[in-house]
């Protein structure tokens, strides 16, 4: 059994990122720039902004962070956006979700330029996804993709179950894995609450890719022997053996789903890291279609 | 075992769009305008077109042809559709495809405002389906809803398994059988060419849907007993007892497998003779979100 170390991975990544920038920069090309939107004093939007700026130094990108209140309009907020748009400068913009609730997640989101949203989570980008065409990628199924790839595990044929439909993770996933080519051509079943016979399901799967957000849910009964199981639950409970009195638990029983299977991420150190290195790669990627 | 009557279900939803177009024009209101472009003199897309034309005429809708040269360039084809997305009289666009071979199909479809794709068949259009938003949906797999939801057919909890991931039919219909609410909640596999143990698969499949092109490809011993079954498949091949040397056939051995399922659709006379008619609604809707 071998545990996906996404730890490792996501440095790699972004040891190669920063070697391109340097590269584009000796060329005398332009550095990369990440805006990013926060609405409001949120906390853990702040450190979720916080690890994004940080890689974003790391990198040698530029980045920064537009605050605003959470008292403002919609219509002022979409102003906002409109500007970082046609700001030549700005390669990615990113808002961080949530936004308050008097403002419209979508419309606010809609008003990203395509070529600016590095998210991925545009109804343009969503779609060339889905028929197939280039475009950004959300970035924990983009990470995942690259987990897969980097540790050549085989999905040619193979049965993917994703348990999940949400619009960042379970939809795109399953888009990414019945796709042609590598990673990709998997015969691909989505599952959700409304599912029959989940276990039944899962036990079929080569690959299970777990994104629900119930902590521990898959137990080791539901797996076949020698699967691969990608977990995407990041869930925070409390804990009487850690300092904090909290730790963080995926969707998979690891103790016993890990003595089963062929491959496993842990939470935390495997999906989770991924995360932000391939928002970067998005804003390089940005960046590189303008110069 | 029932056959889902395609001509009978696109009658009924003739008349009721027939019905609310009088009610429109009684009312004061515009009268929904499709505009279709047909490029070169191909004879297949002329005998679609026509039919297109002649349904919008039986609803009362107007529509124009705009006939074009086959030596004509991409960027003219362009201008012309960006013509009809300014003129206000037209409510949905739709561009007879294949194109000629120096033309990108891609980016003709994708100069076709949103607002007019009543196709469904831009980037725009797909990821709106796919993230959940409301949007025009492409005319089969709408169709196909369609005839789900007249059948009074449950699809919550129930496996509902697809062959083919076309971006016309399988993919779109992966996504509507998988969204939340009716028709939908299903757990959805997606299977395709690559795929292995496919007959295991579809025997599990309370819902198959196939759209591979291959004729009287799914035979029975591939079919769960009181299984729904929708064949997407139109093949035209020589036959000795009709009179006109050919006959058309579907994806699916009917004779065989409508002995053992719940409800089948027929080729032709099941999914066929709805896509015009989802066409026809999408028209309305857009006219309709206008005034």
């Amino acid at each position: 059994m071998t545990i996906i170390d996404g730890n490792k991975i996501s440095a790699q990544l972004k040891a190669e990122l920063k070697e391109q920038v340097e590269q584009r920069l000796n060329a005398g090309k332009k550095r990369p720039h990440l805006a990013a939107i926060l609405v409001g004093n949120d906390g853990a939007s702040e450190t979720y902004i916080g690890h994004k700026v940080k890689a974003c130094e790391f990198v040698g990108f530029k980045s920064t962070i537009v605050r605003l209140s959470s008292e403002i309009s919609e219509n002022q907020l979409i102003e906002e956006i409109q500007k970082l748009n046609t700001d030549k400068d700005i390669d990615g913009i990113i808002v961080q979700l949530p936004l308050p609730k008097h403002i419209s997640e979508e419309r606010v989101i809609e008003t990203i330029s395509p070529q600016k949203d590095v998210d991925g989570f545009t109804a343009v980008s969503a779609g060339k996804l889905l028929i197939g065409q280039k475009g950004f990628v959300s970035a924990t199924p983009a990470g995942i993709v690259e987990l897969i790839e980097r540790y050549h595990i085989p999905t040619a044929g193979k049965h993917c179950v994703v348990l999940g439909r949400s619009n960042i993770v379970g939809k795109p996933m399953a888009v990414l894995m019945s796709r042609k080519g590598y990673p990709g051509d998997a015969t691909v079943t989505i599952c959700h609450s409304k599912s029959e016979n989940l276990s039944e399901i899962t036990k079929s799967a080569d690959i299970l890719i777990v994104a629900l957000g119930i902590p521990n849910y898959v137990t080791a009964d539901m797996v076949k022997v020698g699967a691969v199981v990608i977990d995407v639950g990041i869930t925070r409970i409390k804990s009487d053996t850690s300092k904090t009195g909290w730790k963080i638990v995926g969707d998979v029983n690891f103790d016993e789903v890990s003595e089963k299977c062929s491959f496993i991420t842990p939470v935390p150190g495997g999906v989770g890291p991924m995360t932000i290195v391939s928002l970067l790669k998005n804003t390089l990627e940005a960046c590189s279609k303008k110069s």
